[in-house]
């Protein structure tokens, strides 16, 4: 995957300003979004210039595969959720970005998508945020 | 991909009464929504149990991933949408299904998801279907 991953890479300031940073895989950036209302990963493939998913070559869409699937494994192991959520949308952000959102029967929109314009947002206090980073990178780099 | 897909498979019938048959690819059902505003396509992975793209033995995903991207340039191309949303969400039809939705600058929800109480919902009037459905069945058959 080296030949298509950009050393120069820039995530866009609408994601670096609302995630924290987990780890890199081969193709993407892993973060997670400080949002307490619902356990929320994204993932960044590193690759200048998509916007959608049949942009990226096919060998790289199968390491992207591998790694969305591979998120969504720990997501279901960690959190236990009832269902995941997984959605490639871009309306407002232009770099292309995976959001794997874990849902419970009990959460504040279940069973309603959580990409509407009243979406509740409120940050992890520290103690939980510092626990969620040092679980989270030690499974994303294990 | 013949040793996973059920021959008695069963479409939700939350997406057959909603939706319009297109066409059938290696691993996927593939459908329209009968829904006017927003050219809507859905895959369902023909494939018994499964809920979330990790449940999927991993020859099987890259299957799905060359369909997902194949039926994005598809939609790309006849609709030249300004963005396009995919999601997997199953919060509401547990059976696995993929949405991708092409979405434009005027259209009623942008740049919100669609995937939110208030959606709206028109059916495509008889000729505009018909006409989609001879266009898209051709693309998705070639």
């Amino acid at each position: 995957m080296k030949d298509i991953i950009s050393r120069d890479f820039l995530i866009d300031p609408e994601i670096t300003s609302s995630c924290l940073y987990l780890g890199d895989w081969p193709i993407s950036r892993v973060f997670l979004k400080n949002n307490a209302y619902f356990p929320w990963l994204i993932l960044v493939p590193r690759i200048e210039n998509i916007r959608e998913i049949d942009d990226i070559p096919q060998k790289a869409r199968y390491q992207l595969m591998d790694e969305i699937s591979q998120l969504c494994s720990i997501t279901r192991s960690y959190f236990q959720p009832d269902k995941l959520n997984i959605a490639y949308l871009g309306n407002k952000v232009n770099q292309l970005h995976i959001h794997i959102v874990a849902r419970f029967l009990e959460d504040i929109l279940w069973p309603e998508g959580i990409w509407q314009p009243a979406q509740p947002t409120a940050c992890y206090d520290n103690l939980k945020l510092t626990t969620l980073l040092s679980d989270l990178r030690t499974k994303i780099l294990s």
